[in-house]
């Protein structure tokens, strides 16, 4: 017998209420051999962007056929869609307010979106304030038990994607900025080490040089390399560009905040 | 092969230490196919009357055959007893506390309860200050097993029933108060929509008004109804009367606390 | 058909950040059948003190066959070794930075440890900022599925020890140390039950006093023998030394912290 299928839950819904585990039960209701996985409910609330980075950078690493819901949503009940993706390994399923960007643009033309509109899948006792309750974990059990993505509903393509914050390469200056701080206080910027390779390669005459609001911070390959407790550069675990202080909190100590410039100059 | 009833955990344990973790080790120790779900273990530290309503609230939404453990118990080691509370359903562990108030109304006549005196299948090196594990773990993992709830102990009718805030309803009055803040700062009363429909059927010549704290909020149908950032009602997802700011924190912006009284005036 | 083996986490990753949902997709993405649970991601931020005395006090509720992966890693990256612990029980991986001490000390000569080299059974994708995901998350995912141990690298007996704080033994007088603060506020020192038997044992002309900070605190069966809001003492359910208040916070109320002086007399 194979496996279910497993269903991710990433979300604003924090841990502190009932939310994630009344979710679950929906779940549980419809498949109970569902394998429920939270990637995180830490997501800051209504925090769509946030949302689009997480599930973007993280997706990848759970086994073909996951069914990925996220949640985050501060348009619940109004006339903002329900929608599913689906790709070649995944399936999607979360408001259409953008919280998918970053899986379009990585994804590209390889993958389907479905309006979800099959409210007999629904839950019957419908709120319009808790609709991971009603639409989404019961859309995602059904999924999980075998049903085709085309029962939701029609397909379309005119879903909502974001404007994301991506960086700004101009001859030998690359600027992005600071889009998340996790819990040790490391700043990961929106910079990919793929886009400080073109930068690099472009100006391979020069030093590149980092800067975090202004100020240069030298580059390292890993966080122990960094002996003393001052601010430098990694390129992280997802490839993108984080500033830490090693055993340190680099946000606290150096006011690091969401939004900061961060520039890498060919000098 | 029928999948393993479901075992829900809901606790003021909080994540930060291995309490859960341990109770779910006890759990898989005795049953390996337990399928443990976390309903929440945000529950405020010894806050028997929030745990009896978030269970209240949301046991309904698990699978048939569902075992719900509850622990809030200030008085963990005394002679306060462990009990099961059996409906058609569901099982209910946790301390004669008052914890299962809210089931017991809901599920008027047609549950059971039984004092757990079997102690024979309970962990054998008991502690006084952890019977979630050494009691409850192992009680809810026999249970899944197929164990029947009546060997673990005999009936009893005198177990403990909470005085749950109640609303209070006086002609055109309905008066109720605050009982739980969520993490996004929404604010729930203890007012149901049946119990605002009685009074509007009642005074029906008149308008239905709400006040929170003696501020007259308007009521709205879904988060996103609201514009602007004020002070919005709506009937939430547990079809309980709750305060919002859309986007925003309720409870933070206009010092909304728990027992803050809450009005339903026909005018 | 047998129940996979567990696979425990304990990390200073919190559940804020994606860290934990991420190395569980790695898991299920080599073996969907692995059965996962949270012992606590809590642990502070790089404390591998605290996650030696957490692994230690409670591997012992898990099943047989359990495999415990703990990663408080300050030196992620670094030239420190990835090491395997087996005992006839149990698998543990970690880095190799004295994580496992409290186990190398129960356990006493009944395990082996192994450095883990075999770098074909890890992620092939690996950054050095994240080596739960690229490294210990595969390894157990193939423990998990019945790879033997030995696979994976040469035993080692050099493997890192750290000095714990281990209370001192002199005539009529035991002194130790706070080492943890609950979310409950109860604060417990490092001395055991069996290490107060052994001072009462020898000093058995007088009384056993316990004092905290140098003040004196009575001793308790259970919490709620406490009648008053004041710190008095237990023996708690891992059998450590336990100070508290009945319904309150002992650390907060009592300016109680980690490192503060614990002292067993026989006056």
């Amino acid at each position: 017998m194979q496996a279910s299928p497993i269903i991710t839950l990433t979300s604003d819904f924090g841990l502190d209420d009932p939310f994630v585990g009344v979710m679950k039960g929906v779940i549980l209701s419809i498949n109970p051999r569902a394998n429920i996985i939270d990637l995180t409910h830490g997501i800051a609330s209504h925090d769509i962007r946030e949302a689009a980075f997480t599930i973007g950078m993280h997706y990848g690493v759970f086994p073909e056929r996951t069914i990925h819901v996220v949640i985050v949503d501060p348009g619940v009940g109004s006339q903002r869609r329900h929608i599913l993706v689906a790709t070649d390994r995944y399936c999607f399923l979360g408001p259409d307010n953008g919280v998918f960007s970053v899986i379009f643009e990585k994804e590209k033309a390889s993958f389907q979106v479905v309006h979800i509109t099959a409210d007999h899948h629904f839950l019957r006792a419908k709120s319009p304030t808790f609709q991971g309750r009603d639409v989404f974990a019961p859309v995602a059990a059904q999924l999980a038990g075998g049903m085709d993505f085309r029962n939701f509903g029609e397909r379309i393509s005119d879903f909502k994607t974001l404007d994301l914050p991506l960086p700004n390469h101009e001859k030998n200056l690359l600027t992005g900025e600071i889009i998340h701080i996790d819990k040790f206080g490391n700043a990961m910027a929106n910079i990919r080490q793929t886009e400080i390779d073109n930068v690099t390669r472009q100006g391979s005459q020069g030093t590149m040089k980092i800067f975090l609001s202004g100020k240069e911070v030298p580059l390292k390959e890993y966080y122990g390399q960094a002996a003393d407790k001052m601010l430098y550069a990694v390129i992280n675990s997802s490839e993108y560009l984080e500033f830490f202080i090693n055993c340190g909190n680099a946000a606290k100590a150096c006011k690091v905040s969401i939004g900061d410039t961060v520039e890498i100059k060919i000098m």
